[in-house]
């Protein structure tokens, strides 16, 4: 999201969820997926995952509305062993989809101590954290994989775009302290960050994507002459490929060249594929005790002297909760931008206009 | 290891798998649990993994016989759920504890669908692909993570060093082509790398290593006054401590500060942790079709276009695939100095040296 001089206007978390659920309601969206869908979509805003959250409605209604996601999908689950499913999501809401998979693993690790479910034929879902984070309340594990719905990272050696920034999400409960989340692209930038710095006129750090002959690039209006580096180098493209088999071939979902490019493509079902391995920590330790170790593993961590130009440890999830903590608080800002396309989008739909 | 200018010598699978057999019965090891480790480590040589196999034995041995190893592990499987293991491996060696765990998430994942088995009370076990790829004959997907057993990673904008090079392991099969088995540190190079740059004289590339400044650190002989980055900043540092969690922390085993560094502590038992994940493919797709499938992806890769200076695209696995095979022909080449260090602890064992 851009930085703005002024501040900026917010919503309240509840008015937020009353104003996507009336946008997918005007679509289309059946009462309850409606209100569902909107409830996780503005758990990414709340948690200050903005690229993942209401920013992406305009462009889900629109997909909507040209048929490229069905509004009244027949998600099934399929119980495919004691320890599994896979759920097939009918072209449904991203969000709708990963959470039944991700409900399933959570009543299955109950029962097991691990469950594993993946997904076919769903979409887009917001923040990988969403979704590795709704079992830690249960006092369990999550790990998160999905397959990103375009494809902007070539193998490494390559140039053909095959791959996508396939993230992986991991979430452990603490006691004390805010649970560890971590949610990461197998990219060095998101190439939502790219688009946000187009926007802005900035000039993108060495090191996010280079050219068709391996140059730096750095001017994020070129974008289409280049493609985004993995972390690590091969490392990173190895993990794109490993969780893109896991999220998406394993459960027939696509991977490689049948990923649809839904930032160019309204139209065509993506099939996306996400998969989630729920552990239930009780299986393992007592969980007070668990989480009370997680606690000095964070403390210890916290406690390292520190590199100059570092005022402090940050660890993955905390500014996730700080945020959570915040706009509970005070209201999910909302760029001037993006209220502008939210504003035009209830004009469309004839719903009232984001309140706040 | 060195690069040598003449051919090296090389042995036999066998003659390798004998002498490392011979050299733990010669500790104190009994015959079967000699044999099964040997075959273990000696997975790690066939492979390429050229510093988690025999290059390690020396200081395994030693650890034996300062009493850092248990010869005689009651090594115990506690199912704790249908889908779940904890393993207590009485301090006794890495390989015979960690195969454990990955059998019984064999087992279970067969009934299951998705088994998970921790190990707790371990010690080093070689390579992370070895354990990852022992589902993939089953059908089955293997994810591996690992507690290291040396903190050379501080925090991300710390440094003091409370982590590990914690790796990731996945192993998924495919039907004609090799199959892909990632195995990765969570740091840019692997300290075993950084031992093999002084050796040799060389300077490490930037990116490796800092100072405690920040500063580059390119001279390997002052790694003592640094330590390693992590790969994509602070994402391998995060992946660190989250794979540390999986592996450690859940499981009653080290993480954070209480890691025992291997390399200077040969008496401490380490309290190595792992963890693995296997999963049944059969309860997600038709085994065949979805090897056929990975296949698919394998040469959508592989038919990317190139970067200039690359000749071809490498993925995760190949070159292991590559290594097996030609050493299974060839043999195991043993560098010089190693072979010099295995002959003297040949000699003090009162066993026969190495043939070949």
């Amino acid at each position: 999201m851009p930085d703005e001089i002024t501040p900026l206007r917010r919503v309240s978390h509840t008015a937020l969820i009353d104003f996507v659920a009336s946008a997918y309601r005007a679509a289309g969206i059946p009462e309850a997926d409606a209100r569902k869908a909107a409830e996780l979509m503005a758990q990414s805003d709340i948690s200050g995952a903005d690229g993942h959250g209401v920013f992406r409605l305009p462009q889900y209604i629109r997909r909507i509305q040209t048929g490229g996601i069905n509004t009244r999908p027949n998600i099934v689950v399929h119980r495919t062993a004691p320890g599994t499913a896979l759920v097939d999501g009918d072209n449904g809401l991203g969000a709708l989809v990963v959470s039944r998979a991700v409900e399933t693993a959570i009543e299955i690790a109950g029962a097991q101590g691990v469950g594993w479910a993946g997904t076919r034929r769903g979409n887009h879902a917001g923040a990988a954290a969403v979704y590795a984070a709704m079992p830690v309340p249960h006092d369990m594990i999550g790990l998160y994989f999905a397959v990103g719905n375009a494809n902007h990272l070539p193998p490494w050696g390559g140039v053909d775009m095959l791959l996508s920034t396939n993230p992986l999400a991991i979430a452990v409960p603490a006691l004390e302290e805010p649970p560890l989340v971590l949610d990461m692209a197998t990219t060095v930038a998101a190439y939502g960050k790219v688009k946000v710095a187009a926007q802005q006129g900035k000039t993108m750090p060495e090191g996010w994507m280079i050219d068709r002959l391996g140059r730096p690039l750095t001017d994020p209006n070129r974008s289409d002459d280049g493609f985004l580096l993995p972390i690590g180098g091969y490392k990173g493209a190895a993990m794109s490929l490993m969780f893109g088999l896991l999220a998406g071939t394993l459960n027939g979902a696509a991977n490689g060249e049948d990923v649809v490019d839904f930032n160019k493509d309204d139209h065509t079902p993506t099939n996306t594929g996400q998969a989630i391995c729920v552990l239930d920590i009780k299986r393992f330790a007592e969980p007070v005790a668990f989480k009370r170790q997680v606690d000095n593993v964070i403390r210890q961590l916290h406690g390292s002297a520190l590199l100059p130009g570092f005022d402090r440890i940050r660890l993955p999830g905390e500014d996730r909760a700080a945020r959570i903590a915040e706009r509970t608080a005070n209201g999910i800002p909302i760029p001037t931008s993006l209220r502008a396309a939210l504003d035009k989008m209830a004009g469309e739909l004839g719903i009232t206009k984001l309140v706040g």
